[in-house]
């Protein structure tokens, strides 16, 4: 086994179609990379919560960030588990049947605790990892975080080391008497598109959208 | 307070940003409906695990479905604690400090515990709600699910009744001096965009591309 596959645990180990699963840190990796956004679920009083955010990975780690006083860094700053979830969409799976429809799409889970980064050189690189991830070229452009902004922020660090990722691509797979059937079938792609900037109304005449922006494209 | 308003209760308040928090079922029930799939999250060993999958959502009850063997639709049936999350990305918001960026959003927070639903009536009715929250217009075209299919096929119902929403719109919000900055700043819209369908390589020639396929966009 290759040192770039993760090693799938009892709760990380694809049970249901197995086929699907993937523990290829290149593949995790870029699924992870090309998500602008991921879910994390925490537990709170028995109750467990699913809120999105924004990441960024670097390395073998992946960061969320946000305000010191929202309950959900609060909870996981404690060290309690966490699962971050990242899920991307490729398509429409239309089969025959109503059973058989299913999506494509890609999809990465991440167990483990999550813990505070205190270390000032850490957070302010995690932090432009963030800018980065959302929107590469920006973070040299904008004015970076100053002392009080630091403070207000939380950033945690969750190792990707129990994780897995899940993919299903191609064609709908139907019983073989549903063939015959007349109905079309097939997959509709999808994509996250971007549409024409819009421009802040306070914005300066005379300042150019820039190229990453005006050509933004995920990974 | 209109009986239309959710209320909001110390686990749905939003507490951080509290302007953003809707809590009228028509938002919610748009943001549901417009969301092509979502996180859910559940606690399995005092684990929080969140997993991607379709929904749909039938007057105020969220129905999400899986195979009978699924280990979250197995936790789930036993009437555990869930939250299921949407989230649509709208698109980022690009300030001139790194600390002010962020994305516009829409995302719907459920709280509460689910149940399996066993009436064969209400099962069929979700099952085809999935499908035409998918694509609407696609069950009538397709072959119904059999007693086999229903069996395998395990159908959860939630109340949407403790949730609350959050949304975010606009353009960047600067601290006042950085308005002079001569970074662009302002918002890129994206949006989630079919692409051309692409036909089962089984799909005998011929059988055209239903309108549904064709001229797709989300509610």
């Amino acid at each position: 086994m290759s040192s770039s596959m993760l090693t799938p645990t009892e709760r990380t180990a694809i049970q249901r179609l197995p086929k699907r699963g993937v523990y290829d840190r290149v593949v995790l990796h870029e699924i992870l990379d090309e998500a602008l956004w991921c879910h994390v679920g925490f537990v709170s009083g028995g109750q467990p919560y699913v809120i999105p955010t924004i990441h960024a990975r670097v390395g073998d780690r992946l960061y969320v960030h946000g305000s010191a006083a929202s309950r959900m860094l609060r909870t996981l700053g404690r060290g309690v588990p966490v699962c971050v979830t990242v899920s991307l969409l490729d398509g429409l799976v239309l089969a025959r049947s109503a059973f058989h429809h299913s999506m494509n799409y890609r999809s990465v889970v991440v167990l483990g605790t999550a813990a505070e980064v205190t270390e000032r050189e850490e957070k302010t690189r995690a932090l432009e990892a963030i800018v980065e991830h959302v929107v590469p070229g920006r973070s040299a452009e904008v004015r970076g975080p100053n002392e009080l902004e630091l403070k207000a922020t939380t950033v945690l660090r969750l190792p990707i080391e129990e994780a897995s990722a899940k993919v299903r691509t191609g064609p709908p797979i139907d019983d073989e008497e549903d063939y015959a059937l007349p109905c079309w079938a097939g997959v509709l792609p999808l994509r996250l598109t971007p549409r024409k900037p819009e421009a802040d109304p306070r914005l300066p005449a005379g300042v150019p959208v820039p190229a990453y922006v005006a050509a933004y494209r995920r990974p």
